[in-house]
């Protein structure tokens, strides 16, 4: 780790200016031989840290490359905790190229994806959570993920799983106190207590891993299932709802655009829609099939718009729903009556009193005439806010952090079952100490160089 | 121009860092409404200017936005004169909006392209040459391009043309002293001596003038036409070319390759190939046709290969070549024999025996068999360094310059003129002033908000 690393650090691509990041041991005496003070001899050293110097960083000929702002920090107080340079240049691919050639000529190495976080982490500025919310955080694309990243970035998370690790010490240094003195049968655990605190744990690490759902939504996008009998106006409503929001998803996340599924920006909430398109739902022998792909689909959504022709006969529309609903239970649906404007009052008064659980929320718009749209946005803005009313302080946003919070659980349901079985102190450690490990892998303090090696790879260079 | 601005000033898109800048009256100010260091309860007036601040941006509701290294530079020691803040965010674009958006709440505008620099030239930091460097230094692309740039941006050109206009202003003072007296009928100015003068002036405009030509192929590539008839290999001998250099290309320059002309680096120099690829060169009616419009799409290059089948007949060859050189005798061109792997020794003789004007290189190669390349690389580049031969310590790249310094030497041509035809003084004065006129338009000491905003309207926003 005592190379001196270098790569931009800026996206890609020509701007008004752009940052080469410098790190290591020799970050400042390797800058230095490139930069030139506009204040005649000095160096880099001979000037304080963290104070933007401006100056030329010079040819290997001695001739300008680029009139540059350059800021040192001496290590520990940089991102990195190493001595560090940085050097802001303007934004010119060409400049940027060669400024990181001068860098490689007098000793440096090009920075692998995500190895300044990654050198962070090492030197103990941010545990393993917080490197990788550093990642988060710069592809957060909506108010809520972004609230989530920095939220893991700054330690909420990590001090969330440090109290538990505490819990679990305390606990497993009594019953292993107990083993040192297990000749003179002692106890120095109230059983009774323990199970008790095994309970808090388990019930915090439980939390903590369900909010992995309500996470994973955050970050992707709330999942939003459109079902709908072929020709009910499915399409016209996507479209419908994307084009409002479009020039508010275009200036903030456009990037993203480019994934297959259609994202929606409401209110810093981002709904990912998932196509349901192609599946059919007629009523000819293939009816069960085209239905179970349905819900397979669905399966990943967490709302689901039934969208109905309300100028369909009435057995139909009550048919269709009747098939859906009992078998969407877990998720928050509402049934949207579409095409309003072409049916009578009369016909209005017959949906309504179709029966339905109460937690359905029944929605009479006309996608086509633009009618009640506010209604519908409401609805999935009321819906995406129940999801995140559960009592989450921390929510887990990462995969690898929900394999280890269940596999954490698995252990601590074992101490449980350890404990209302008489278990003896020596297993009961064991299962403690796997669970401590487990929650543990999360922050990096345990960990090895293919995990970090897979977490750190996943990052841009000059990060 | 005392309202603030801001704008994001690196690449658009996600990076591991962004940077915002702030610039006017307001800006530390302004900054200070949503920074916080991470020194407790101080604020950015807090610390001395020029120091790299870790702290956070916060949103309104006083939670945190995101972690940022801001730095703050007091009038007039920053690019803009102005006072200016800098802040170093996470390269999320839903970050980079969102701090762009609480500047704009807490009383910034947005800034216009190019105001950043518009208000360093108002402020006398720069000149409008200089100014129009810095866009220049962002574009460029290959070593020589950025040569130019940067030698602008530092003020060479500039140094140039107050040379000029002061011994335009010594002259004219003179000029207008003797009208001051013309009563009087002395003669300050010694007529001999000012044709002396006027001489040395304008032969420094007038080279000024001619170095566009160069400036302008380095800029844009220097233009290498590729002529020969219908399947002599064109394609393949440019293909040859370009793909010997493409991870250079990739590298360095991969944003201009999505230009419709063929580009390849070579040394740092930028060559650009014209098409002349769809004109057809046969020998039936419409022959002269054909070569007339090769002949046109010729004009703008200041190489050409002639290309041909060694394979040919003799007489063919001859005819070729005997049409086409006479007519290029102002461009750099070499005779590319290509094929040379299916002719025999007694052909290949014949071909060295063709008699060609010196100065036109004669090369022998197998585009398909990769023979002699080197030959007519080296060639190439022999071609790129005769054009920049010439005496140009200073080389015009922009056509605003070039139009200015264009009408600067009708000017003194005038007073050349009027000298020799003995003019009074006060005509000479006129075109005196004219043309100090005109070179001021260069710097920008003479100008007009149209001017400005054609010139600035082309740079990005942020610089």
């Amino acid at each position: 780790m005592s190379e001196t690393i270098c790569a931009i650090s800026t996206a890609a691509g020509m701007g008004a200016i752009a940052v080469v990041r410098v790190s290591g041991d020799e970050a400042i005496s390797i800058a230095s031989k490139i930069f030139k003070s506009c204040k005649g001899e000095k160096t880099l050293t001979d000037f304080s840290p963290r104070r933007a110097l401006y100056g030329s960083i010079l040819n290997a000929d001695g001739s300008v490359l680029d009139e540059v702002v350059c800021t040192t920090f001496v290590a520990p107080n940089s991102f990195t905790g190493e001595n560090s340079v940085e050097i802001a240049c303007h934004g010119s691919q060409f400049i940027q190229q060669s400024i990181l050639q001068r860098l490689l000529d007098c000793g440096c190495r090009l920075a692998t994806p995500g190895e300044f976080t990654q050198r962070a982490f090492a030197n103990g500025k941010m545990d393993l959570s917080q490197a990788e919310a550093v990642a988060d955080l710069i592809a957060s694309n909506s108010a809520a993920s972004h609230r989530l990243a920095i939220n893991q970035m700054r330690g909420g998370f990590s001090r969330e799983l440090a109290k538990l690790r505490q819990s679990l010490l305390d606990f497993v240094s009594l019953i292993e106190l107990e083993l040192d003195f297990s000749e003179e049968e002692v106890e120095f655990a109230d059983r009774q207590k323990l199970v008790t605190i095994v309970d808090e744990i388990r019930y915090k690490i439980k939390t903590l891993a369900d909010s992995f759902k309500l996470g994973n939504a955050i970050k992707n996008g709330i999942p939003v299932a459109i079902v709908g009998e072929t020709n009910v106006g499915k399409s016209t409503l996507l479209n419908w709802l994307l084009n409002e929001e479009k020039a508010i998803v275009s200036d903030v996340h456009g990037t993203t655009r480019d994934v297959i599924e259609d994202t929606m920006m409401l209110d810093g909430l981002l709904f990912r829609f998932i196509d349901t398109a192609g599946i059919r739902e007629t009523h000819d022998e293939v009816e069960n099939l085209g239905i179970e792909r349905t819900f397979r689909k669905m399966k990943e959504a967490s709302v689901v718009l039934l969208t109905v022709d309300s100028s369909y006969v009435i057995g139909e529309i009550k048919d269709f729903i009747g098939t859906y609903l009992p078998r969407i239970k877990d998720k928050q649906v509402a049934v949207v009556f579409n095409k309003t404007d072409i049916i009578t009052s009369a016909k209005r008064e017959e949906l309504e009193k179709i029966e339905m659980p109460e937690n359905v929320v029944r929605l009479f718009i006309s996608a086509k005439q633009n009618q009640n749209k506010q209604d519908l946005l409401d609805t999935l803005l009321k819906f995406a806010k129940i999801d995140q009313q559960e009592d989450h302080n921390v929510v887990v946003t990462n995969m690898r952090h929900y394999e280890a919070l269940t596999k954490a659980l698995a252990a601590i349901n074992r101490v449980d079952e350890g404990l209302q079985s008489n278990l003896s102190g020596d297993f009961l450690s064991r299962d403690i100490r796997d669970c401590m490990h487990f929650l543990g892998e999360i922050t990096g303090e345990i960990t090895n160089d293919n995990v970090l090696q897979n977490i750190f790879s996943k990052f841009c260079i000059g990060k």
